[in-house]
């Protein structure tokens, strides 16, 4: 099989010759052997539209050379279209906040970009996955805004199933309307019901989740897009911040708007919880309509035997003519999976905290990348960690850059500007 | 000590001649020796409010008798100023979906009342808990009615102590504007960040929080009173379906709605589930926050030690002058405790199904307590029950009504049409 | 595309002619379109293994035809080694208790065997997938012995992996002795203690958690094989109850032993309640160890800075340089999922009591299947809930059984007869 | 109201005259008003038996004069005889690991000792709480060690409880064995059993249940009794290490032991986790049993009224002589709380690193604490962290200690040592 030699500050690795993806997809693909599942085909969609809108943006504000802009952006409408799509190879559960899935994407685009314009799979010099694909982006605001329009995509579709759910139960209520649901025994002793009220029940308590799921939403349509690293828009021109969540929502085709408070946005995860608990909701009440449907089904001769649930498939290996209520019981069994998995997220968000901090601790060569490129700046930073020598001075001896030009990109309360006027402005 | 004797359906049992509870609520605080708790405060406040309500309501469609219903009232109106609290016995969790709850508040209020009246404690001629305080109720509806009431009166309290604590949080975003939170190396190789923005962060979250505190609120302000035991609204008056929530709405103080669907209020439980998943959520969010302030606090010489929190008390037993950051970390502890219980009320409310089909073997005794009373019918129940005879003959066997009256009051398409009517007029 | 017709209780299907599965699995594959994974390999193996040690049993007790039995255990081998994977094709989620794995696995091997003996796939006159391959069995004994049998299987390869873990701990436990973590400030005033301490603890919980883990195991190794439908082992001939659990732990290569009580052990899901907290507080004990490491590598510049984890792949796709620990990362993402299945599990093994109801009301034509068959039994039983014509008569009428006979077969003392003397003899 | 003053690091206080607790637990129970509950009874025992175990060995071991002992020991016997109990004022729920519930214990124990020496209340040069009352000891062995002993004096009444549930069980058995639950049609056509039969399957989980319980309650007897603040047993003589488990278990009255590993046994609660998963078990089983046994006596008319069960309390406020399954559902309820409560320790547990390494960064000054007292030690630390000249300067200064005394008290080495040595024993 022919490779190419592709590095990065891990070492150098063969990466096959006809892949899209890179020496870092396969380091991140050998590092996460977990679910055996690739990431969710919407959210490759979410992530390459994040990626599509800041090429857009970078383009408009005169950042990204047009001819690089372009190929990205043809890149990822062929990704969009179904392409390309078993070059996404790191597993759905990854540590690192996702930096796997954003660089397996930078990398698939920038190889595709490449060829685009002519060039050989692996020649960065032309696209570089995190100068060009990857600019003015990070992880952390990357990944969160696509889980958030991810949620958008699919959270449609169960609204879409719950509402004909919701319909048939009503259907049940008007051709049951008539039905005394009496005392089973012989001495008629019983405060009777009629059945179409059960059902009518059942679909009320429908029409209230159809409504959660409907008013959660509007928490997954605030970003975080434009924060980069730590919510400070650190490495952000002010026009791709200003723009971003515009071209965003036009790509995606759902309004989207940008947090007012990008650090707060970059931090917390509290919209996914809350998503996740109207969901679990949700699952509660369908898990106690089956539970309902199977008591009211049970039978044939003992039990209430009250509704006849269609036959779906024999119920048993040893009893014969056994018909069992297998899809209420699916459904329960699918009410506590989410209910587990509510709680999987629970404790994710809760333990948030660590990764912060760590991510704070970044190294000054974040600010450099913008002026030398992302490779030279990696290879300034491992230097300084391993001799000591600070990077500034690094950068100086190195003659990469003037005195008077790091001075001012240094400049603490530059790093923390951009963010703060746009909280300065929306308070005001 | 003196006693008087009282019995129920399960016998006679002696109380203090002094007590204003009565037979039915020493059996239950006899079986529920669970938590060693009793009712919280506010939870009495609710149930005896719903009293109220209805014993206005029931006076004033000429169901219940002005001398009475003015005792029953004047008994209610003591229990809000204070007083008797000592004779709510029952456990804070006990079996039955309430009814030692609800039947504890009866015999109170029916006792009270009978004092008021002039007669003696126990003698339920003159006003019986079933009979007259419990009248056009049912636990059924009374406990979830009262449970919301609860909620409603509690949630602002907790919105109120967010509100401060988000103040409280924007007061150090600006105080601590100018502040850079620089590297903590000689050779200052960090990404900076303000830490008021860290600040102002917390309090994005904690409005957040509350907006959907404030929200969820509106789910708790639909109630299934009047629907009585499985949502038919049997025995209840049209008067009283019809003008309950508002009277109970300007007992209460709050703006209460009737549901239009009182069976799917009566037996579903997902607006507390909703409740309790807003709450959660919050938990995460402020066991975030403290984390954070932990680990900026930690020190006071290694660790990152960006802030000091205030001293509250010695830290250690063994080491001295050691603080601990005792507030956050029992934050922490309290948050754990929220989301576990929001675990209890998830399997609770999955598991309402049984509840629910036990509920509706009820026998047709209870049409006829509007007519000859709760004591008369639960003894022609029983002696059914142990003879077989159908409670009908046995009814027309003791005279105690005619065959024509009988006939109609057993009407089963009657005693589901309340309900319907209302859901009918709902919908057209 | 080839096809044959196949039809069960439910309808008739065209299977694909070169298909070793048949109708009912095309039914579940169909019905249940969950979580688009299929049944893990090992529980396949699981399952495969019981239907062989059934066959032997059988074979043995004289109740299976030789040449039948002998074609089951070589399509049984077949599977074992490898082969006909790709025929299991329901979904890892399904209702009904595992019906659907288990007529899978009934199915495939069926015409495996009747391939071999000659026939043409579909044809079950000359194997049949509930008479002779499910000979003795029910779904509701062999699907928890098999899923018993494939934790035994994956247990140990959890235990050696923590045991690799633990020796590496102990080993940075003895490389690190020397080193004393002391105070990193400049006044150098705290506690000290050895890096090494740290690591000795690390390994210290894990052998903890490899002898829980080990113990537990003993739960998983008293099966309910032989039950059948509901404990009762109906239709279970004496030597097979007596001799299957010996083939069984002979065919799996495990000590296997039948519990006492095979009711109880039908009805109960503990013992995998049990092995789920086990996990769960080992999940617990990782993830803390993983926090452990990832705030004493926190850094490089702030932080503890105490160790350096090993890289293993970019840590940021903005910012140069950075490494995260990603491996402890994702350590406590798997830990946060195994703590919400165990919810799930828990809450699946607190609802199993409307299964057990509602699979008693099972019909006489059960005991009748080892006398006429299982596709005669349920066309009777199907007529017999049609017509209202008891199961009894019906046999009569069609001349399928003598009066005689019939009585004896349905002897109900009879049918609860082989299990009870089971724990009578147990108990004296 | 008379009141004496006292001061601590935070500040002085009024305490009242006659109490025994002091300035620091009058801080706790004003910091932490969170559930109102205070600790459960026998956590206090189990607290003061540690205080008088280590007064025993401290005594023995010369370091405790033998008058201040005896005075302790004395002042525990009348706390353990049911004295002295409203002196425990502060929350059971409250940060710091504990620190407020020992500092409770070390004052009460403390003023009391003071008592019986002759002196008054808050003079604590007679019997100071923390010199004397906590010598060899710190809130993080002393908190989780008397946990443990509370759980293995708890869990034998449980599992008390659950054998007499189990006996339970096997009589309905015998008396049940003869009534078939035959089909409730009059066509007669069900799979019958013996209704024994499900009371003997009750028994087998529950006796599965007492044997978990009574496996698990080992973990409870390993203990880090010895360990003081991070497991290195800084602080604490040879002999008392030595010698401490074996008074504490003649004081308990259970046989104790002291881990191998103190720091690992000091840092890692998973043996909490670990029973509280086993509670868990027996909770979902006991639930479990409870659903079935409501579905058995559903009715009285409708419903599978396979059994009665014994009116407890009338059912409803509404329909007479409806009798609830109030026992079978309180004990569900109680269940889902138990659940809940699981999940609440789970994340407890997993949380626990931080504290950890706020506990290291302690400062030398508690070495210090056997010289030069704690009072002396903690005003030291207070002004070397105001002032930033370093404790060992201060010190000297001072003239507390002379210089080659303190070179070698705060040999870093020798801070590790007590526990490493303990644990190469171990190994060797």
């Amino acid at each position: 099989m022919l490779s190419r030699m592709e590095h990065d500050s891990i070492g150098a690795l063969n990466v096959p010759a006809e892949a899209y993806y890179g020496v870092q997809s396969m380091h991140a693909a050998t590092n996460f052997q977990i679910t055996h599942r690739l990431l969710h085909p919407v959210l490759i969609d979410s992530i390459v539209m994040v990626k599509k809108a800041a090429a857009i943006t970078n383009e408009k504000s005169g950042k990204l050379d047009q001819q690089i802009a372009q190929a990205i952006i043809q890149a990822c409408d062929e990704i969009l279209d179904g392409n390309l799509r078993d070059q996404f190879i790191v597993d759905a559960i990854q540590g690192g906040a996702g930096t796997s899935a954003n660089m397996n994407a930078n990398e698939v685009i920038a190889n595709r970009a490449i060829e685009i314009l002519g060039g050989t799979k692996g020649d960065y010099s032309i696209v570089h996955p995190n100068d060009h694909v990857n600019m003015s982006q990070s992880t952390n605001d990357v990944i969160p805004t696509a889980g958030k329009i991810t949620v958008l995509k699919l959270l449609p579709q169960t609204i879409k199933e719950l509402e004909k759910l919701e319909k048939a139960m009503e259907e049940k209520e008007a051709e049951f309307d008539d039905i005394l649901k009496m005392g089973r025994t012989q001495l008629q002793d019983a405060v009777p019901m009629r059945l179409g009220q059960s059902f009518g029940a059942f679909a009320h308590v429908l029409k209230r989740d159809i409504k959660r799921l409907k008013n959660v939403m509007d928490e997954m349509k605030v970003l975080n897009i434009g924060a980069t690293a730590i919510g400070t828009a650190i490495n952000v021109d002010p026009y791709y911040l200003a723009n971003i969540s515009y071209e965003l929502s036009k790509v995606a085709g759902i309004s989207l708007k940008q947090a007012d408070d990008l650090i707060d946005a970059t931090q917390n995860l509290d919209g996914f919880v809350s998503v996740s608990g109207v969901l679990k909701t949700c699952a509660v009440d369908i898990s106690k309509i089956s539970n309902d449907l199977r008591l009211m089904s049970s039978g044939p001769r003992t039990g209430l035997s009250e509704i006849n649930l269609p036959a779906r498939q024999n119920g048993s290996s040893i009893m014969p003519g056994k018909i069992n209520s297998v899809i209420p019981e699916v459904v329960s069994q699918v009410a506590y999976l989410i209910i587990g998995h509510d709680y999987t997220i629970t404790m994710a968000a809760e333990a948030g905290q660590c990764e912060e901090y760590i991510e704070k601790s970044v190294g000054i060569s974040t600010a450099l990348c913008p002026y030398i490129g992302y490779a030279k700046s990696a290879e300034i930073a491992k230097k300084s960690l391993k001799t000591g020598i600070s990077v500034k001075e690094l950068v100086l001896e190195e003659g990469l850059l003037k005195e008077e030009e790091l001075k001012e990109i240094l400049k603490p309360e530059k790093m923390t500007q951009p963010m703060r006027e746009k909280v300065m402005k929306a308070v005001s």
